[in-house]
């Protein structure tokens, strides 16, 4: 698949503003990664005037037509049940089904999840799958997981995410060796969750297939202490939105400062330059493209409220998980991990199991 | 004990800069809060001479010596047993046995935690200590707790934890009815910890003491959307540190577009006014002071490397605590908590516990 074309099914209804931020982020994509072609599913009468309007598109892309479609609103469950016609069911089964390499959706996070488990399936030596995703770091980009995918996680389940996340690391970021933490509240030993102990002794022994950095803190995800921050979904998914809250808090701060007085707008006139470089290296749409790791499939989720630029971010992941042989690695990687959880030695006694931190 | 003299135990040897800042700091918070005096533990070789330096502090403080002091790196179970004689065990147990209205220590967290639940015990109704504090927001100021006291909860810890928390906002922030949240991974209904779906069952019963405003997620936290976050120790504490993590990040960021350009640096001459209200309004001084909430006593822990403005900070979160009768007001709040939990009206139905995010 390396060198040939790329196939991407397009979800062409998912999303606050779709279809557009669809057909046109599959625009942007087509001249970013030449040689890819899209299946873009949906509304026909919606669609055709969309894609006739951007010169060349139609030639690399083409509609089929899906009668209904999942909403915001939709509970995985009743999408997964009763929304088999949806532009979402019939983009990720072309995944599935090899009509297509990957799919991506900007629609109902949730519904994606439980459509693409039941139509993919999980990856052999995946139990879970787990979202994924980039964060801007004082060292550049780090990648953390889960995002939420799973509230509750064991001992497996975070190990595996290790494995899956040091992988994504490697084809996205082209590091060699990812460094991999796991997210506790503190570095001292005897803190956090009996699963994290759990995972950390089996990430650490020997032939464990990442570079296991240990436990790190909330505050290390900001600094880049780490290429790759694993967690469980519960408290990742409440450490990105914190950390997203904050970068708009900021944000915020920062406008309010050159609003206030003339000096300071003046000011703004002279700095403008580099404040464009600064919104340039936190831009959002930039770290567009979540992605459901452990799938037996390439299956990645837009941000809902991204635009077509944003939109071409997320294809790009798709483009290079499907390009540099994601799957496999993922494979081999798991495969390494069972060989390291399957010996006899245990971990740390339970009886130096603390109950809180004041153990 | 309200229009009284207020005295404080200080933990003269606790903390990164101790005893320097404790003692400053005093002699800052002396100016602001009228009627206060001060009984400071510690080694009086090093700190009467940084007293004496301070003109008019010695006739408000009280030097008690102590011979011993907890580490930083001391285990918690370890100052508990070992440091018996440390300037932190005698100055809790000043606020314990009543020579002292309350205490603050920048010292070893844990350790603290762990004193002040021997030397202190819990208040009648409260089952775990929670550590609550402040943090800024689009909207003023938020209280979150618990920020790392209690690495697992149960929903009757959770349901403790939201009245304390608005206990805390209401004598901190002067409001009458402060909205509560609890912090989950979504808004809807089936989501997060069956702990959680109960704790938001209680509160929201008829007579709840609170103004409980349901879940709220990780970027409500910046936005200001309520008064109080409430979640358990492992998610607030990685919470707090990615948000502290970010801030320092968004600060950096803003530092380096000044120093890239001189059209930039030209810029920030004009902009520096403004910048210096900004950077007082997000500065983490004052938000220094976290609290253990449900103890039978008032302690107060300052951030370990802040400077005597900081401290000062945390004896101002002391005084306020003592001066409004936080301790009544909670006791108040537990009891009627207790009427609303113990009657037998169940939650939902467990077979609606979700497992996972795809449910």
């Amino acid at each position: 698949m390396t060198d040939s074309k790329i196939v991407l099914a397009l979800d062409g209804m998912g999303g606050d503003r779709a279809p557009e931020v669809v057909v046109n982020g599959a625009d942007i994509a087509r001249e970013r990664y030449p040689g890819t072609s899209f299946l873009l599913f949906g509304d026909p009468a919606r669609l055709k005037p969309l894609v006739d309007r951007r010169k060349g598109l139609a030639s690399t892309l083409e509609i089929v037509p899906a009668e209904d479609a999942v909403l915001a609103e939709d509970k995985p469950s009743f999408a997964l049940r009763r929304r088999r016609k949806s532009s979402m069911w019939l983009a990720v089964d072309a995944a599935a089904q090899g009509r297509a390499d990957t799919v991506v959706s900007a629609g109902n996070t949730g519904a994606l999840l439980a459509i693409s488990m039941v139509a993919m399936r999980m990856l052999e030596g995946a139990h879970r799958p787990a979202l994924a995703s980039f964060l801007p770091t004082a060292r550049g980009e780090t990648v953390m997981l889960d995002l939420g995918a799973n509230v509750e996680c064991d001992a497996d389940n975070l190990a595996e995410f290790a494995v899956m996340g040091s992988v994504f690391a490697q084809v996205l970021l082209g590091l060699d060796r990812p460094r991999v933490g796991l997210l506790n509240v503190g570095s001292e030993e005897l803190k956090g969750h009996e699963e994290l102990r759990q995972a950390s002794a089996w990430l650490r022994r020997e032939g464990s297939p990442i570079d296991f950095h240990g436990f790190v803190e909330g505050n290390d995800i900001g600094a880049g202490a780490i290429d790759v921050v694993v967690t469980d979904g519960f408290t990742g998914n409440v450490a990105l939105k914190a950390i997203e809250g904050t970068a708009k808090l900021y944000t915020q701060f920062l406008r309010e400062v050159f609003r206030t007085s003339s000096f300071a707008k003046v000011g703004y006139v002279f700095a403008s330059g580099s404040f464009r470089k600064l919104f340039k290296r936190v831009d959002p749409r930039r770290y567009n493209g979540g992605v459901f790791l452990g799938l037996d499939g390439v299956c990645v989720k837009s941000h809902g409220g991204t635009d077509a630029l944003g939109f071409a971010y997320a294809i790009g992941v798709a483009v290079d998980l499907v390009r540099y042989e994601y799957k496999n690695k993922l494979v081999e990687g798991l495969a390494k991990l069972r060989q390291v959880t399957s010996t006899a030695e245990t971990t740390e006694s339970p009886a130096l199991r603390a109950s809180g931190g004041a153990e």
